[in-house]
């Protein structure tokens, strides 16, 4: 197994438990899963989906919360280890231009630092579902830019640093439904308002990923190639699957996918997977990572319901998505 | 709070439990539930969406038992203390005209007294599904009466008491299949044989009554207006959530809502209402209450398979829905 | 051939051209046909699926006139010979209960003399389409009644004598939407505010009308049973094509059909029926009849954009209807 | 109750565990299901909806493993027990023409003994799916043969003996996607290439049978007629349930229907049959049979996901079939 | 231009008309089409979708006469010059076996000659749409086969002699209604009674054939390979478009597709293909040949209302469909 | 009637033709309509939706050419009079980045002229269907710029001139299919590569523009504001109706709807625009004014099949609009 460097600092606060014993699996669960229940604010009915940055002395977090009307909308959280979260009960609330601050509905948040500043990205609910993006030093205030795409659009993630000059992101393009389809674009942009040199980059094939794919976490550098975890959608003979994989996009030119996971790294197996308001859901928004060790924790949202833990290796990561890519066709 | 007073009797056997310790919840449930198993006769498939009234010296009622041909159907059932019941295993027979009491199915019954007798409310096929109606003092015989509209309609809920002298009756129109949307309407009759003067009284909006909403037990006269608890369904990401709310109608004018709550009052949070035939699903049907003490105990369907019980005060009910009313737009 | 006896007033103003000696058929379309241009007022996009009277020494009708909005409203006209109408460019404006004549859309009326005066029934918007009524003495003023039913329905259609002491009514149950079913019912009402004693009469078969049926012109009354000329819907490769049969129904309980035509009457065929805002529909609205000569004259909308014009003799129709009945099955 | 003679031979080693006291239901459940769990092998997703038959002096199967890409496909295994299996991580390789064993995916084997040799079908993905059949002696080798029929269809089912001369074959035509329909259909063949003589057997009627049905496990011949157990799909309100009943089809006209149940024999109930990744499924694919004792072992896929046991008499299911037949209208 | 040589009889009273003068095409409407109308019998609501081939000193043909009551069946007729046509109002009574003969409905027949006989294939409902066979010496009794497969299948044409001492026929596997897909397959039997060895020939690509395609006459052997004229559906913006191709097959294995036009060689442009009971469909059943002039009659539905007829050479047929092939990919 | 001022150059050599004494239409048709019929180029289908701008001393023009494969694609075109038109039938071919010019199709475009050049837009098939720009200085030469949006959009439509330093872009998001669904939103780029700034500008109403909307030919600047043509689709009985009416926007604000017509101006009433290869479409797509006499010449697609002309005057028009308008709601 080739050496997988990761272009990140060390973390070693990092929430960490190791593979049990018995198990096989390249990704692994936290045992006392679901680290966020559904009811850790008191107005939630559900908290998943969420995202996660270190933050000062320990941590600072973007959390989907649907409240008991069932609006969805985000919030901030802090934490010392990662693991247990304050939320704050009351959604964020973001300054900037009134045409864009507007918004019907906020959820599936992404956070990433660039350069000097934390970014915020969301599904943003503006005549349809388009990408919100804001910013914040302190998690205090919230600056709010422009949408980044007109509607039709769902997880728009960041790239950690810009490519050629510019901010570089990737996107599923969606409908006003719940797309049956869908397919992950790459696009840049020089100064955050305005995107452009849209690139395809990746669409569903068979198996677990064979109705729609979208990207997950921010994608981690490594030596190897920008690493994606990404989620795939299953059409059963009775709804709807979400599980999810991985991809090694090329450093330069984000949108040549080098491998992807011919199998999923994780799919909804356990109760607070399998049951809650959407069942059958593993959806990863976050990771968390510790250069020097390897070691990454990754946050997904369990039945769009709780939030869960699961931890790898980004050394055994790529090994996996290189010995089981798909091949090429 | 204001005092809200209920038009009701005093009913000392009410079942209750008080409100866990740890609970912040407006309605709660019974800690043993579900109290009617699936298979509580020998051959029943499933027992849920039913009804309960005071009768003599315990409680009767109407229960909806699918059996295992999955053939739907009502049947009367007794008990001394509301939550033990003896549910007969034969469906009710109605005597009436032939013309009327051919079905194809029956379900979904609701129970009130009016005036001097018993009258039961369900939804009944006959070239499509449409509202039955029946009375019945003793409930070993039950008269039934003309179906009170054309098809297609579901959840029809009389009124406790007549208004401008006539009886009153909430349905929400349907269609054919498995309905995606649901308003709910005001209609009137003077003889139970003839029904008009429809008026609209909600429709759909955000959230977790997003896609349909129907009347749920019989409406509740109270001091402050009808309260009406109502379940929603919402779509999500892989099938429906079916939860509940309430409403205050006007007294003299029921069609005109006065409050109604943009948070729900239960959802699907149980392995008894998020598993079964129907995932996620609490569907109330009836409620009892005591108005010295203004308990409330509420019936309702889990998952289309069990019975549930849940608890609340009128009081806390009414200030819910006043202080977390949808905003008017 | 039986003679055929109808109920009705002599009309020897009613428009008349004899068969085309070329032709075999039962009904006949009127040589000058469109008699209506889709233009015929200057707001008008198109004006179809009418309904006329003999009124005064001359005739007056209800007529549906879209507008170049695309709004559906209706319309008074009044001609001499039946075949050039004068029509009012502004719409028919009713009074009544405010609750009750507040309307999204109203279209497809039809007319009809019963006891004292004349009563107008049309598809009325009102939070989804019902069954709007009304009366006039003299095409000046509009009486609005309640609406018949809830919502959904379409093709509310009134006998021209009361039933059993009571109005009587033929109406489709429907949907929200360009309904994909329709079966014809039968309702009563002693007051036209409150209807029930619903009776299912009939659904669609096999051919011409296997998708939908509804009725077309109020019911004639006759020797042999209530002839009932009714349209019916067939999904073709590529979309629907309506055509109408007719069929006749037990004079004391209607919703009994004795004979009903396998074939159509008529179906879309000329370039007028065929080619306009809804393709392939010819769709009945009223009739004429004379009844010494059991002449008929027969108002339809072609392709949904004009009014046409067709004959028939009512001896004729029964014969064909009795002959070329659907086999009871 | 009459005594049913199946034809079948002694079989012993048959898995067996008497009806628990408290149960009243014909077929039950064995108490340490699931037998084979959904990570059997290293690579496996899910392994259900599979085949098993004596072997030697034990037994050996052909199992459906979708493996972690949800790649659909087909192993053998054997046992000493019926219970505890080994099962081969590497799927059948077949051997034939190669037009015929290039496929897209392989699911849902049945394997059955006729004359010398056992055949094996399954639901074969080639342009659609159609029925691949092959044979081996030794479960070491598979000899594939020419699909059954043209795309689309599924639940390709063999008799154990040929009729008439002929081989002979339920199935269930399908279409492109999660079909949502299906009836099941005898064809005859001389010679396992040339497939015709095709006879409508049974539809889906109301209630749990009501949306689709196909053939289960290979008929089993008894004195009464052969007995097919089946699976029905109903459509609730929020997705489909798979359940299961059993008929009685003519010894030498199998697509004469003389008995079929009205009620199913079982339902999805048990967690593992209602969560997983088809929620709400237990699907029969293969029956053990000890003709002395009249025992039967049925095995079962639940919720898409795992492998359940069940067990009946051969006596009590004829019998129920018989007593709870559906009428015949 | 390679000469092209059919293998077909002289013809000399095949129905010809010389391109006009001004035409580029390949294929070329007559003049006086359409050459059967809508009414050519006194029941039928349409004639389309029909099939002719020599008889004795003329022509004999099965056609497809939907009635007024839009039952579909088929009828003989006979003609001296192929143009005009006397189509017995009678539809066709086959004799056989009473479980094979019974049906729903039969459409869309071809007729071709096999060795010693007539033989004609149409879709035939029973239980679904299905492929019905027969075989006539003379026009006057046919004698009914089984059925060719299981249902749902359309478009079965068969060779006109046979292939590796088998029958051979061209079919297209569908659903239960207007099936959104179409493959054309493949299939042999020895006897016509059991059919197997199917092979997959051709999937829908884009442009006018990017729905569905379908086999249209019997194929036309050549020098160059199988001539097969087949029809293709596009979906519009607004609707369906059939239009009609041709490909050249293997000769010694006709599933193997050597050539394939990219363009069509007709679709619906005149008056009676654009309106009528369906819009915008050609679609071709049946063609004549003339081996020494290589002239071509073609068959067609217009609008699935009337029948119309086009010319063409073999040769230019040929060398338009090499020379416009859609590449290999 | 103001007098509304144009901001254009004469053009004397525009089409025209007087409005017939006969009609009252503010928009009437050109009397030799269609100008462009379906095979106006030796491979065309069809040739609609197409855009002509002044050039040199006559018209230049890009046209939508559907080949006979039904391949779209677009060709340049050249006129004196810009009624007689020659079109290139070999497509335009574009040069730039190979990672853009790739295309799967190419479909109705847009040309301007914006302070020194011409800009192509039309909708471009990349992984579905975006924006696709260029820009020519002669007609010769085509330099394509990256796609403007990510996918699925359609009827991307430039501004003649720059807002607040920015290119401007009027477009309708969608889906991948034949979006049932349509609002027209307006963005800015500062360099035609980035793209930003996104603001809803207007989405269906009722009537004629119920279920989608989206910018017809580039806007016009006048006094009033931005004329802006725009086309609305109906769902009618039986599929869609594709009108167009206009809007006024603001001068500064685009996005700010001043007016909007409530009635069509034009929709399909000919033989041309109802029967075609998409029925009942008229579709414009480009203007020609000559700024003096206020006379506009307006290109549209009939039937999406052939190219029509119509004629209007700017003061007319925007009277219409604003004597017209949609009330506010």
């Amino acid at each position: 197994m080739t050496k997988t460097t990761v272009v990140a600092q060390p973390l070693p606060l990092l929430p960490w438990q190791d593979r049990p014993a018995t198990s096989r699996d390249v990704v692994w669960r936290y045992s006392a899963n679901p680290i966020i229940p559904r009811d850790a604010i008191p107005t939630s009915n559900s908290i998943f989906n969420s995202a996660v940055v270190p933050f000062k002395d320990g941590f600072a977090g973007v959390f989907r919360c649907d409240d008991k009307t069932r609006t969805m909308n985000i919030h901030r959280g802090f934490s010392r280890d990662a693991i247990h979260w304050e939320i704050d009960p009351r959604p964020i609330e973001f300054t900037g231009d009134p045409e864009v601050t507007k918004f019907e509905y906020r959820y599936d948040p992404r956070v990433i630092w660039i350069e000097d500043r934390y970014y915020v990205s969301w599904c943003n609910g503006n005549h349809g579902p388009t990408i919100g993006l804001a910013y914040t030093h302190d998690f205090e205030t919230f600056q709010q830019l422009e949408n980044a795409f007109l509607p039709y659009n769902r997880n728009g993630v960041l790239f950690p640093r810009k490519l050629h000059g510019n901010f570089a992101m990737l996107s599923r393009p969606s409908d006003r439904g719940h797309t049956p389809f869908g397919d992950i674009f790459y696009s840049e942009s020089p100064d955050l308002t305005y995107w452009g040199k849209h690139r395809f980059v990746m669409e569903p094939v068979g198996g677990w990923q064979s109705t729609k794919v979208g990207p997950g976490p921010n994608p981690i550098e490594t030596s190897e190639g920008w690493l994606l975890f990404y989620h795939g959608v299953l059409t059963s003979c009775n709804g709807f699957v979400y599980s999810f994989g991985a991809a090694l996009l090329d450093l330069d030119q984000p949108w040549k996918v080098m491998y992807r996971t011919a199998p999923y790294l994780m799919s909804p197996q356990t109760l607070y997977e399998c049951v809650g308001d959407t069942p059958n859901v593993v959806f990863p928004c976050a990771t968390l990572i510790d250069a020097p060790t390897g070691r990454i924790a990754l946050y997904y949202g369990g039945a769009d319901t709780v939030t869960g833990l699961a931890f790898t290796y980004v050394d055994e990561v790529v090994e996996f998505v290189k010995r089981n890519a798909l091949s090429r066709s």
